[in-house]
Protein backbone atom coordinates (compact mmCIF):
# COMPACT_ATOMS: atom_id res chain seq x y z
CA UNK A 1 0.00 0.00 0.00
CA UNK A 2 1.30 3.39 -0.88
CA UNK A 3 2.43 5.77 1.63
CA UNK A 4 -0.73 7.99 2.60
CA UNK A 5 1.77 11.33 1.83
CA UNK A 6 2.47 9.91 -1.52
CA UNK A 7 -1.39 8.76 -2.62
CA UNK A 8 -2.04 13.14 -1.27
CA UNK A 9 0.85 14.10 -3.70
CA UNK A 10 -0.13 11.82 -6.43
CA UNK A 11 -3.24 13.00 -6.43
CA UNK A 12 -2.05 16.16 -8.37
CA UNK A 13 1.41 14.64 -9.62
CA UNK A 14 3.07 11.24 -9.79
CA UNK A 15 6.22 10.88 -8.72
CA UNK A 16 8.94 7.93 -9.24
CA UNK A 17 10.09 6.16 -5.87
CA UNK A 18 13.17 8.36 -5.38
CA UNK A 19 11.45 11.54 -5.51
CA UNK A 20 8.97 9.83 -2.90
CA UNK A 21 11.91 8.87 -1.00
CA UNK A 22 13.57 12.14 -1.19
CA UNK A 23 10.40 14.13 -0.25
CA UNK A 24 10.23 11.57 2.84
CA UNK A 25 13.54 12.20 3.80
CA UNK A 26 12.84 16.01 5.28
CA UNK A 27 9.68 14.72 7.15
CA UNK A 28 10.06 14.13 10.81
CA UNK A 29 7.50 11.95 12.89
CA UNK A 30 6.00 13.27 16.05
CA UNK A 31 3.76 11.48 18.29
CA UNK A 32 1.38 13.84 20.71
CA UNK A 33 -1.34 12.86 23.21
CA UNK A 34 -4.73 13.43 23.53
CA UNK A 35 -5.41 17.23 24.86
CA UNK A 36 -1.92 18.47 24.31
CA UNK A 37 -0.98 21.54 22.23
CA UNK A 38 0.64 21.31 18.83
CA UNK A 39 1.12 25.20 18.61
CA UNK A 40 -0.10 28.00 21.44
CA UNK A 41 -1.02 31.24 20.70
CA UNK A 42 2.43 33.51 20.82
CA UNK A 43 3.97 30.30 19.53
CA UNK A 44 6.91 30.86 16.40
CA UNK A 45 5.15 28.16 13.80
CA UNK A 46 8.56 26.23 12.49
CA UNK A 47 6.49 23.40 10.73
CA UNK A 48 3.36 22.77 9.14
CA UNK A 49 1.95 18.55 9.76
CA UNK A 50 0.60 16.50 7.80
CA UNK A 51 -1.76 14.19 9.80
CA UNK A 52 -1.06 10.28 9.91
CA UNK A 53 -3.72 9.30 12.65
CA UNK A 54 -5.62 11.30 15.38
CA UNK A 55 -7.35 14.81 15.23
CA UNK A 56 -6.62 18.05 15.92
CA UNK A 57 -8.32 21.55 15.84
CA UNK A 58 -7.34 25.01 15.17
CA UNK A 59 -9.15 27.46 17.38
CA UNK A 60 -8.68 31.49 19.17
CA UNK A 61 -10.23 32.88 21.73
CA UNK A 62 -12.10 35.79 21.78
CA UNK A 63 -11.39 38.63 25.06
CA UNK A 64 -14.87 36.83 26.32
CA UNK A 65 -13.67 33.43 26.09
CA UNK A 66 -15.92 32.60 23.53
CA UNK A 67 -13.76 29.90 20.84
CA UNK A 68 -14.28 29.78 17.09
CA UNK A 69 -12.43 26.96 15.06
CA UNK A 70 -10.90 27.82 12.17
CA UNK A 71 -9.95 23.84 10.61
CA UNK A 72 -10.23 20.36 11.98
CA UNK A 73 -7.52 17.90 10.67
CA UNK A 74 -7.91 14.18 10.47
CA UNK A 75 -5.60 11.12 8.52
CA UNK A 76 -4.52 12.72 5.29
CA UNK A 77 -5.20 16.63 6.18
CA UNK A 78 -2.61 19.07 6.89
CA UNK A 79 -2.61 21.75 9.76
CA UNK A 80 -0.53 24.44 10.45
CA UNK A 81 -0.76 27.28 11.70
CA UNK A 82 -0.55 29.09 8.32
CA UNK A 83 0.05 32.85 8.48
CA UNK A 84 2.75 32.68 10.91
CA UNK A 85 4.15 30.11 9.17
CA UNK A 86 4.64 31.44 5.79
CA UNK A 87 5.34 35.18 7.58
CA UNK A 88 7.44 34.32 10.21
CA UNK A 89 5.02 35.95 12.77
CA UNK A 90 3.76 34.87 16.23
CA UNK A 91 0.62 32.62 16.10
CA UNK A 92 -2.51 34.11 16.74
CA UNK A 93 -4.46 30.50 16.54
CA UNK A 94 -3.96 27.58 19.03
CA UNK A 95 -3.71 24.26 17.90
CA UNK A 96 -4.88 20.92 19.74
CA UNK A 97 -5.35 17.55 19.71
CA UNK A 98 -8.84 16.23 19.96
CA UNK A 99 -7.23 12.16 20.44
CA UNK A 100 -3.65 10.98 20.17
CA UNK A 101 -1.81 12.03 16.82
CA UNK A 102 1.11 11.08 14.80
CA UNK A 103 2.48 13.82 12.61
CA UNK A 104 4.71 14.18 10.14
CA UNK A 105 6.49 17.73 10.60
CA UNK A 106 7.94 19.33 7.81
CA UNK A 107 10.13 23.06 8.38
CA UNK A 108 9.58 25.47 6.37
CA UNK A 109 13.24 25.74 5.43
CA UNK A 110 12.43 22.25 3.97
CA UNK A 111 9.31 23.00 2.04
CA UNK A 112 10.84 25.83 0.09
CA UNK A 113 13.48 23.63 -0.44
CA UNK A 114 11.99 20.75 -1.94
CA UNK A 115 9.62 23.25 -3.92
CA UNK A 116 12.91 24.91 -5.11
CA UNK A 117 14.34 21.25 -6.46
CA UNK A 118 11.38 19.37 -7.20
CA UNK A 119 8.89 21.61 -9.06
CA UNK A 120 5.84 18.73 -8.80
CA UNK A 121 6.31 19.28 -5.20
CA UNK A 122 5.86 23.41 -6.13
CA UNK A 123 2.86 22.87 -8.23
CA UNK A 124 1.58 20.44 -5.52
CA UNK A 125 1.34 23.22 -3.06
CA UNK A 126 0.08 25.90 -5.35
CA UNK A 127 -2.82 23.20 -6.13
CA UNK A 128 -3.65 22.75 -2.65
CA UNK A 129 -3.51 25.90 -1.50
CA UNK A 130 -6.08 26.86 -4.26
CA UNK A 131 -8.64 24.09 -3.60
CA UNK A 132 -8.06 25.26 -0.04
CA UNK A 133 -8.88 28.62 -0.94
CA UNK A 134 -12.17 27.78 -3.12
CA UNK A 135 -13.45 25.11 -0.16
CA UNK A 136 -13.11 28.63 2.38
CA UNK A 137 -15.21 30.73 -0.30
CA UNK A 138 -17.94 28.21 0.22
CA UNK A 139 -18.13 27.89 4.04
CA UNK A 140 -18.13 31.55 4.25
CA UNK A 141 -20.66 32.11 2.00
CA UNK A 142 -22.32 29.59 3.44
CA UNK A 143 -21.69 31.16 6.94
CA UNK A 144 -23.41 34.73 5.75
CA UNK A 145 -25.93 32.94 3.38
CA UNK A 146 -27.10 29.64 4.99
CA UNK A 147 -28.85 28.89 8.12
CA UNK A 148 -27.66 26.82 10.64
CA UNK A 149 -29.59 24.07 9.62
CA UNK A 150 -27.89 24.45 6.14
CA UNK A 151 -24.52 24.44 7.87
CA UNK A 152 -25.07 21.74 9.88
CA UNK A 153 -26.53 19.21 7.07
CA UNK A 154 -23.80 20.83 4.74
CA UNK A 155 -21.01 19.89 7.30
CA UNK A 156 -22.59 16.09 7.77
CA UNK A 157 -22.80 15.85 3.94
CA UNK A 158 -19.30 16.85 2.85
CA UNK A 159 -17.47 14.99 6.36
CA UNK A 160 -19.86 12.39 7.05
CA UNK A 161 -16.97 10.67 9.18
CA UNK A 162 -16.12 13.95 11.12
CA UNK A 163 -19.51 14.28 12.97
CA UNK A 164 -19.93 11.55 15.24
CA UNK A 165 -16.31 11.50 16.03
CA UNK A 166 -15.37 15.57 16.86
CA UNK A 167 -17.19 16.96 20.07
CA UNK A 168 -20.80 18.72 19.24
CA UNK A 169 -19.19 21.95 21.10
CA UNK A 170 -16.17 21.91 18.86
CA UNK A 171 -18.61 21.43 16.01
CA UNK A 172 -20.81 24.71 16.71
CA UNK A 173 -17.46 27.12 16.82
CA UNK A 174 -16.49 26.01 13.40
CA UNK A 175 -20.01 26.11 12.43
CA UNK A 176 -20.77 29.93 14.19
CA UNK A 177 -23.82 28.07 16.08
CA UNK A 178 -24.67 27.91 19.81
CA UNK A 179 -24.45 24.70 21.62
CA UNK A 180 -28.11 24.60 22.05
CA UNK A 181 -28.83 25.05 18.89
CA UNK A 182 -26.18 22.50 17.63
CA UNK A 183 -27.57 19.87 20.29
CA UNK A 184 -30.79 20.43 18.64
CA UNK A 185 -30.02 19.83 15.48
CA UNK A 186 -27.99 15.79 16.37
CA UNK A 187 -31.53 14.95 17.50
CA UNK A 188 -33.08 15.23 14.51
CA UNK B 1 8.13 52.44 -14.62
CA UNK B 2 7.92 48.50 -14.72
CA UNK B 3 4.77 47.36 -15.42
CA UNK B 4 2.08 46.89 -12.87
CA UNK B 5 1.77 42.61 -13.46
CA UNK B 6 5.93 42.75 -13.64
CA UNK B 7 5.94 44.80 -10.09
CA UNK B 8 3.38 42.27 -8.84
CA UNK B 9 5.03 38.51 -9.71
CA UNK B 10 8.20 40.40 -8.40
CA UNK B 11 7.34 41.13 -5.07
CA UNK B 12 7.44 37.17 -4.58
CA UNK B 13 10.21 36.59 -7.33
CA UNK B 14 12.85 38.37 -9.43
CA UNK B 15 12.30 38.37 -12.73
CA UNK B 16 14.51 38.92 -16.21
CA UNK B 17 13.41 41.07 -18.95
CA UNK B 18 13.31 38.19 -21.30
CA UNK B 19 11.30 36.31 -18.71
CA UNK B 20 8.83 38.85 -18.09
CA UNK B 21 8.47 39.32 -21.36
CA UNK B 22 7.62 35.78 -22.25
CA UNK B 23 4.46 35.87 -19.61
CA UNK B 24 3.52 38.87 -21.15
CA UNK B 25 2.85 37.42 -24.14
CA UNK B 26 0.42 34.85 -22.87
CA UNK B 27 -2.11 37.89 -21.73
CA UNK B 28 -4.56 39.30 -23.99
CA UNK B 29 -5.86 42.88 -23.08
CA UNK B 30 -9.94 42.81 -22.06
CA UNK B 31 -12.00 46.05 -22.17
CA UNK B 32 -15.06 46.33 -20.56
CA UNK B 33 -17.58 48.97 -19.80
CA UNK B 34 -19.41 49.70 -16.33
CA UNK B 35 -21.77 47.54 -15.36
CA UNK B 36 -21.08 44.76 -18.06
CA UNK B 37 -21.06 41.15 -17.11
CA UNK B 38 -17.31 39.51 -17.11
CA UNK B 39 -18.29 35.75 -16.03
CA UNK B 40 -22.10 35.18 -15.95
CA UNK B 41 -23.77 32.00 -13.22
CA UNK B 42 -23.12 28.92 -15.26
CA UNK B 43 -21.01 29.91 -17.60
CA UNK B 44 -17.52 28.11 -18.54
CA UNK B 45 -14.53 29.77 -17.28
CA UNK B 46 -11.92 30.01 -19.18
CA UNK B 47 -9.64 32.54 -17.98
CA UNK B 48 -8.49 34.74 -14.83
CA UNK B 49 -7.81 38.67 -14.95
CA UNK B 50 -5.32 40.40 -13.94
CA UNK B 51 -6.90 44.22 -13.30
CA UNK B 52 -4.70 47.04 -14.71
CA UNK B 53 -7.78 49.90 -14.28
CA UNK B 54 -11.21 49.56 -12.97
CA UNK B 55 -13.06 47.74 -10.37
CA UNK B 56 -14.98 44.51 -10.08
CA UNK B 57 -17.16 42.35 -7.84
CA UNK B 58 -17.80 38.61 -7.90
CA UNK B 59 -20.94 38.06 -6.34
CA UNK B 60 -24.37 35.27 -5.70
CA UNK B 61 -27.67 35.88 -5.27
CA UNK B 62 -29.83 33.51 -3.54
CA UNK B 63 -33.28 32.20 -4.26
CA UNK B 64 -34.40 35.09 -2.61
CA UNK B 65 -32.50 37.69 -4.37
CA UNK B 66 -30.67 38.27 -1.84
CA UNK B 67 -26.99 39.25 -3.26
CA UNK B 68 -23.18 37.96 -1.49
CA UNK B 69 -20.14 39.57 -2.38
CA UNK B 70 -17.45 37.29 -2.29
CA UNK B 71 -14.72 39.49 -3.33
CA UNK B 72 -13.82 42.66 -4.67
CA UNK B 73 -10.93 43.49 -7.19
CA UNK B 74 -8.82 46.65 -8.55
CA UNK B 75 -5.96 47.75 -9.69
CA UNK B 76 -3.02 44.88 -9.36
CA UNK B 77 -5.80 42.69 -8.01
CA UNK B 78 -6.55 39.03 -9.72
CA UNK B 79 -10.08 37.82 -10.18
CA UNK B 80 -12.11 35.13 -11.78
CA UNK B 81 -14.23 32.05 -10.64
CA UNK B 82 -11.79 30.32 -9.14
CA UNK B 83 -13.63 27.35 -8.49
CA UNK B 84 -15.24 26.73 -12.30
CA UNK B 85 -11.92 28.19 -13.81
CA UNK B 86 -9.49 25.35 -11.90
CA UNK B 87 -12.27 22.87 -12.33
CA UNK B 88 -13.57 23.44 -15.59
CA UNK B 89 -17.15 23.44 -14.00
CA UNK B 90 -19.54 25.63 -14.90
CA UNK B 91 -19.58 29.08 -12.70
CA UNK B 92 -21.34 29.30 -9.53
CA UNK B 93 -20.66 33.13 -8.87
CA UNK B 94 -21.05 36.18 -11.04
CA UNK B 95 -18.35 38.98 -11.78
CA UNK B 96 -19.79 42.36 -12.60
CA UNK B 97 -17.78 45.71 -13.72
CA UNK B 98 -18.59 48.28 -11.26
CA UNK B 99 -16.49 51.03 -13.39
CA UNK B 100 -15.18 50.73 -16.65
CA UNK B 101 -12.32 48.25 -16.85
CA UNK B 102 -9.06 47.38 -18.37
CA UNK B 103 -8.30 43.92 -17.88
CA UNK B 104 -5.30 40.99 -18.78
CA UNK B 105 -6.74 37.74 -19.67
CA UNK B 106 -4.81 34.58 -19.00
CA UNK B 107 -5.96 31.55 -20.28
CA UNK B 108 -6.37 28.26 -18.14
CA UNK B 109 -3.85 26.82 -20.45
CA UNK B 110 -1.51 29.48 -20.29
CA UNK B 111 -1.45 29.58 -16.60
CA UNK B 112 -0.55 25.55 -17.15
CA UNK B 113 2.08 26.22 -19.27
CA UNK B 114 3.74 29.25 -17.76
CA UNK B 115 3.76 27.63 -14.28
CA UNK B 116 5.79 24.73 -16.17
CA UNK B 117 8.31 26.39 -18.25
CA UNK B 118 8.80 29.20 -15.33
CA UNK B 119 9.19 27.78 -11.86
CA UNK B 120 9.35 31.19 -10.68
CA UNK B 121 5.43 31.54 -12.16
CA UNK B 122 4.56 28.21 -9.99
CA UNK B 123 6.28 29.99 -7.15
CA UNK B 124 4.03 33.35 -7.24
CA UNK B 125 0.98 30.70 -7.82
CA UNK B 126 2.07 29.12 -4.74
CA UNK B 127 2.52 32.00 -2.64
CA UNK B 128 0.01 34.49 -3.69
CA UNK B 129 -3.25 31.53 -3.42
CA UNK B 130 -1.53 30.73 0.27
CA UNK B 131 -1.84 34.52 1.09
CA UNK B 132 -5.35 34.96 -0.38
CA UNK B 133 -5.94 31.76 2.28
CA UNK B 134 -4.55 33.83 5.17
CA UNK B 135 -6.41 36.16 4.21
CA UNK B 136 -9.90 34.88 3.41
CA UNK B 137 -9.18 33.06 7.28
CA UNK B 138 -9.57 36.44 9.20
CA UNK B 139 -12.83 37.17 7.21
CA UNK B 140 -14.56 34.36 8.36
CA UNK B 141 -13.00 34.84 12.04
CA UNK B 142 -14.33 38.48 11.34
CA UNK B 143 -17.66 37.10 9.97
CA UNK B 144 -18.11 34.92 12.97
CA UNK B 145 -16.57 36.73 16.04
CA UNK B 146 -17.26 40.15 14.98
CA UNK B 147 -19.85 43.01 15.34
CA UNK B 148 -20.95 44.72 12.17
CA UNK B 149 -18.88 48.01 13.51
CA UNK B 150 -15.94 45.73 13.70
CA UNK B 151 -15.99 43.93 10.60
CA UNK B 152 -16.78 47.47 8.79
CA UNK B 153 -13.92 49.13 10.60
CA UNK B 154 -11.63 46.41 9.48
CA UNK B 155 -12.77 46.50 5.93
CA UNK B 156 -11.77 50.35 5.68
CA UNK B 157 -8.79 50.64 7.99
CA UNK B 158 -7.64 47.45 5.71
CA UNK B 159 -8.52 48.87 2.51
CA UNK B 160 -8.80 52.82 2.62
CA UNK B 161 -9.09 52.99 -1.48
CA UNK B 162 -12.10 51.47 -1.54
CA UNK B 163 -14.68 52.45 1.11
CA UNK B 164 -15.45 55.08 -1.02
CA UNK B 165 -15.29 54.02 -4.09
CA UNK B 166 -17.86 51.42 -4.19
CA UNK B 167 -21.45 51.38 -3.37
CA UNK B 168 -22.47 51.02 0.07
CA UNK B 169 -24.76 48.16 -0.96
CA UNK B 170 -21.98 46.12 -2.26
CA UNK B 171 -19.56 46.59 0.89
CA UNK B 172 -23.03 45.59 2.93
CA UNK B 173 -23.42 42.46 1.10
CA UNK B 174 -19.56 41.93 1.34
CA UNK B 175 -19.57 42.49 5.27
CA UNK B 176 -22.54 40.28 5.50
CA UNK B 177 -24.91 43.69 7.32
CA UNK B 178 -27.92 45.57 5.88
CA UNK B 179 -28.60 48.52 4.04
CA UNK B 180 -29.27 49.89 7.03
CA UNK B 181 -26.49 49.48 9.48
CA UNK B 182 -23.87 50.02 6.51
CA UNK B 183 -25.89 53.43 6.22
CA UNK B 184 -25.28 53.70 10.01
CA UNK B 185 -21.73 53.19 10.07
CA UNK B 186 -20.99 55.49 7.47
CA UNK B 187 -22.80 58.36 8.73
CA UNK B 188 -20.60 58.05 12.24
Amino acid sequence: MSHPLRTHIEAVSKLTDEEFDHILSHFTPVKLKKHSSLVREGDLVKHEYFVLKGCLRSYITDNTGKEFTYQFAVETWWISEREAFMKHTPASTAIECLEDCQLLALSYEDREKLGRELWKYEHYLAVKSNMGYVALQKRLQLMIMGSAKERFENFVHQYPHLYNRIPKTHIASYLGVSRETISRLYRK
